[in-house]
């Protein structure tokens, strides 16, 4: 009997979506399609918060240039020409007990950093205002080959982000780092990802140095 | 000689376009291209408040539901089948000063009141959800024949439209109400919607109530 969410999506363990045909089988734990797993593990869990009154937090659509549309019907706009666009901002905010969040998500393969390639220089400018504005701002990276997820300040990103240019700078943050300095978040059934636990650590670190 | 905002445009009195070539000729303002100013005040409204550190507030890109994609060169993938989504949010969001904004922008043509059918289902419950985390949420509402712009809080939205529900219920909300409960706009240079000013006075009404 697969277990459902109360969306009614069925849930899968640990974000593995063969997991659950292999598990009769072999009980070995698939290691494919985790590529995109991050983003649909917080879309499960952002729906879970929302529905549970925890928190509201959103994935902004992706900015798309509309060039040529189409009217075939009255009621079904066609659009025939578009680009995608460079996001001026990150995928992530909302509202969590008064405190405005603001994050990036994003994994990687490689097993021992995480490559700071992923970010995007106007990323780190919004972070950075947001965080001027009193916003609790974060990334959360998963390793994809480890399984591991963390929440990371902004704080510790910048800091790895302004190294980069300086001579002999590192072109990524180390997994060990990033175990010392964020906070790792354990997959769970409901919500999947609870990554507000670590939210609240990091609210409490920043009410503690202000 | 005309005047330009730090971002390079140039300011048009009264977000009315047409306006400073008539100046010369007539000295009459024209009303004509009023009907999309709202949207394109409050963008560079926002870009002002975010070049002077005030806050950061961005309009939400439109979702699109994306259905082909051709790869004509590797660097420009170009979307030849999509279709305009329902948004399950507000357009606007962002943080200022510690505080978690949301609102939604609307225009009208009506003089005497503003049109509940501006709004939809699933704007009042995000906003209802994100007052519940102790977001400040508003709706920032024009009237484009009077040239009138006000913010008006959630709670008082939240009232007209349980209200239309009811037996003789008003589809519209009355200027005289808007008048009564919102606080108006005045358009400015820089900013040229200063809004925050009116979204102070909300949050001071919060605090005192809470």
């Amino acid at each position: 009997m697969s277990i459902k969410y109360p969306n009614g999506q069925i849930y899968h363990n640990n974000g593995d979506k063969t997991a659950s045909k292999l598990q009769g089988k072999t009980k070995k734990r698939s290691h494919a399609n985790r590529g995109m797993t991050l983003e649909s593990d917080l879309n499960v869990t952002n729906e879970q918060y929302l529905i549970s009154g925890k928190a509201v937090i959103h994935k902004k659509p992706i900015p798309i240039q509309i060039v040529n549309v189409n009217y075939p019907r009255r009621s079904a706009a066609k659009i025939t020409e578009a680009y995608y666009q460079k996001a001026s901002t990150t995928d992530y905010n909302g509202v969590y007990n008064g405190y405005y969040l603001d994050f990036e998500a994003k994994e990687t393969k490689n097993k021992t950093s995480f490559p700071l390639k992923n970010f995007h220089e106007h990323q780190i400018k919004h972070m950075a205002a947001c965080t001027k504005q009193n916003g609790i701002c974060f990334i959360i990276v998963r390793f994809s080959s480890l399984n591991r997820v963390f929440v990371l300040p902004f704080s510790v990103l910048e800091f790895w982000w302004n190294q980069q240019k300086e001579p002999n700078g590192k072109k990524s943050i180390t997994l060990s780092a990033i175990i010392k300095e964020g906070i790792e978040v354990p997959y769970g059934y409901s919500p999947r990802l609870p990554y507000l636990t670590a939210v609240d650590t990091l609210i409490t670190q920043t009410n503690l140095k202000n």
